[in-house]
């Protein structure tokens, strides 16, 4: 037997007064974990209790235990990597999802799950503009997505047969200097190498050239490599550069190559009839990834991919054993677009999403965190001890203070082990570059301010102690 | 902003007592949903509502529209594919893992989630029997685990350089013609193709036969081709055999091949000490995956890939971009360890499992389900009208009522269709046979017999009807 649901409720109903309290005083927490290496694992015994525990058990031990290693991903003033929120109506489908606890392989195994995954993708389909041409699977991560899609790029190269016979050719595939990460994992998964991921070139704003695409793409031709595919970015993680989507598709059709649109963060901001033109382009897509984990509320995991041929991402990827054989005719199951079988109700959180705040809610929020981006780029650009580094498109401010790499890093260590705030670093022509991103719906104004003022008095210790520290005079 | 906590909580509370009664009365639902095709998606708006709605909404929504189309894993008579249970504790750990919405990427990002991580896979690998030399990292399915252990094993070949230089060679693995899909479709993922994903013969107890094993090998050696890896299974789908795992072992160390071992099902039996041997000779396997969402009670997603060269892992899979570096010294980055960049915190349901039923508690209800299951066996085995087509070293047995695949067929739609209970079916030997998985808590022996009594009375009323149909003189 399971618990007695008489034990689980009052478990439940103490950690949703947990959870409901925990957002209410999230900004009480330090936002990065102030735990040392090895902090947990010391408390813990190396061996499984042979006897049972009650649940109030576990509850005293996660708050005692797991909480002081935790960073505060929910924190408003949680500016690193990409801002993100598991708001309260994506909280609540988790646990719903959690008690039904199905698996949505296949339509069968619940219709509603696949059908909800169809209903909710192309409602965020439409608010972001791509036509009913797209249709969306969801997958945990972007990763994930990047990889399916191209999966179904190496899939659609007329010839090679991949599927049936595996690679053959020395392939070749093409995105930008600026990238996201998985977007080369990808290539290593599937076979294609390091030497297959090209990276192309970008301009002064961080856009991968397009000349220097179809230069590439000519010269491995010429070198008997066989190029399948180019991965545009709609909002690089490094710096939120947009890749010029329209030039991009135009050599992708000349060229017959497939292009994937790497949105998982920049396409939130679409919804914004404001921004409908930063997907411009994408319409002539193959495949575009949106992640609404990333900057659309929903708790991890939620990454949309959109595909316009789904006949070859199911080509590429469709196995169907006996014991997974249904007899229902025309229906989507859902195991048949990417490599994992399993997948939990992920629609189910957005459609909470998407309805509790409503487009029009999701649309102020996200025009709060551009602007609020704005306000600070200009207060850091009218600052005469840093610069901006980098065009923000978005939400996301890349920047640093006037000095060298060793400063900006200590600055970054100083704001980070205040606990007061949590930011992050990128690379930026060779220079160490702060970076702040909004995307937690509990950051204010005043959390961008204060992020700002942060900054600013730690570049001032740092700078003052430095010259103390490299004036022999002031020993 | 958010939703106010305030306005979370009385939700949260309504949820939690909506997933205890769920729980309570699960197995009044039909577990096969009902639903046709289409009908949830004729329920809903073709596009996003533009006014955010009160959660209060989403809630009686959830409640009239979802609700008839789930299909009812937490049923105590689901007995398909494998049976599973999203418990108490789990569910409790998936409330509290929302409400954080931390991503494991880093260590830093999360120190508890990377230690925990640690930790649970250390307490199940000892609790299962394998040596500490394993290391565990959480995936979403075994899906994944087992793309990842073979991207490893692509990786381990000595002078392939395929993380650099990607596939150049024609590589062959091998696996059990009995082997899951998720095998085939690690091989398609990885560009080796379907025609490198070489399938063995099994023996007359579905195992994979070692001599016919070795023979392919040497026959794609002298054929040009490249094996790389061999991976055995210790519980199959289909009939839950389980392949001779230190034969297979002792090729691949004179062959120099990886070892990988699918136990996602099976191997949760090992916990104990009876079953223990079914493990035996993965110590000497270089990666084995067991999934905790299967068979021990935890909430999907959670799938442990254990690995004995975790530099190898890594080494196929590490891609550390300036954005993601971190100072933390030698930390463990789960990040390293697969494709996907973002992970849930999944080990604090692993641990909530671990403690709330303590080791002996799941032993105890694991060992229930294996005797259940030999008792239905029994009471097959004795019934003149089935006959059981495979050993049932599990929870699972295979049968079919003695006629054409027809008949058993229509037996199960005819189950299926009642409601009262979900079995599915596989082939064996090229016949149709009915498959019935005990893994669910909710489970008891009168739901065993129930549905052993449900099969009985839909055979004879198809047989009846067959005869009376097929009889021109009762017409």
């Amino acid at each position: 037997m399971d618990f007695d649901p008489e034990e689980l409720r009052p478990a439940l109903h103490r950690a949703a007064d947990w959870v409901a309290d925990y957002l209410a005083g999230v900004g009480a927490y330090p936002v990065l974990s102030q735990a040392r290496p090895g902090d947990l694992t010391a408390k813990l015994p190396a061996s499984p209790p042979l006897q049972g525990e009650p649940l109030d058990r576990l509850l005293d031990d996660f708050e005692s235990l797991i909480l002081p290693g935790i960073t505060h991903w929910q924190h408003p003033r949680f500016f690193a990597y990409f801002g993100i929120t598991g708001s309260a109506p994506g909280i609540l489908a988790e646990l719903l999802c959690a008690g039904l606890n199905v698996n949505a392989m296949l339509w069968r195994t619940s219709p509603a799950a696949t059908e909800l995954e169809e209903v909710t993708t192309g409602w965020l389909r439409e608010a972001i503009g791509l036509p009913p041409s797209f249709r969306g699977v969801i997958n945990d991560t972007a990763s994930s997505s990047t990889l399916y899609a191209l999966a179904g790029a190496r899939e659609a190269v007329p010839g090679l047969e991949v599927r049936r016979r595996g690679i053959t050719r020395s392939l070749r595939f093409y995105t930008s200097a600026e990238a996201h990460s998985s977007v080369e994992k990808a290539g290593l998964t599937l076979g294609v190498g390091s030497e297959g991921v090209v990276k192309i070139p970008v301009d002064g704003e961080f856009r991968m050239e397009p000349a220097a695409l179809e230069r590439a793409i000519a010269a491995d031709r010429a070198a008997g490599h066989l190029p399948f595919a180019v991965v545009g970015t709609v909002g690089t993680t490094s710096t939120t550069s947009i890749d010029p989507i329209p030039a991009l598709a135009a050599i992708c059709e000349r060229e017959e190559l497939w292009l994937h649109v790497d949105a998982a963060y920049g396409g939130a901001a679409a919804i914004l009839e404001s921004q409908r033109e930063i997907l411009a382009g994408c319409e002539r897509a193959d495949s575009v990834v949106v992640n609404p984990h990333k900057w659309l509320f929903t708790p991890i995991d939620c990454s949309v991919l959109y595909c316009r041929r789904e006949d070859v991402l199911k080509r590429a990827f469709s196995v169907v054993p006996d014991y997974l054989a249904s007899a229902d005719g025309e229906v989507r199951n859902l195991m048949d677009f990417g490599n994992s079988l399993g997948r939990r109700f992920r629609s189910l959180k957005l459609w909470f999403v998407m309805r509790a705040f409503g487009l029009d809610g999701a649309r102020e929020r996200i025009a709060r965190h551009i602007e609020w981006a704005q306000e600070l780029r200009r207060w850091l650009e009218a600052d005469p001890d840093f610069e901006v580094l980098a065009p923000s498109p978005f939400s996301t401010v890349v920047f640093r203070c006037k000095g060298g790499d060793a400063l900006n890093q200590a600055i970054e260590d100083a704001v980070n082990s205040s606990g007061e705030a949590f930011i992050s670093h990128t690379t930026v022509r060779g220079a160490y570059a702060l970076r702040i991103a909004i995307g937690n719906l509990r950051t204010t104004r005043d959390d961008v301010r204060a992020v700002y003022e942060l900054v600013r008095s730690k570049a001032r210790s740092q700078t003052s102690y430095s010259r103390a520290t490299s004036n022999p005079s002031v020993r």
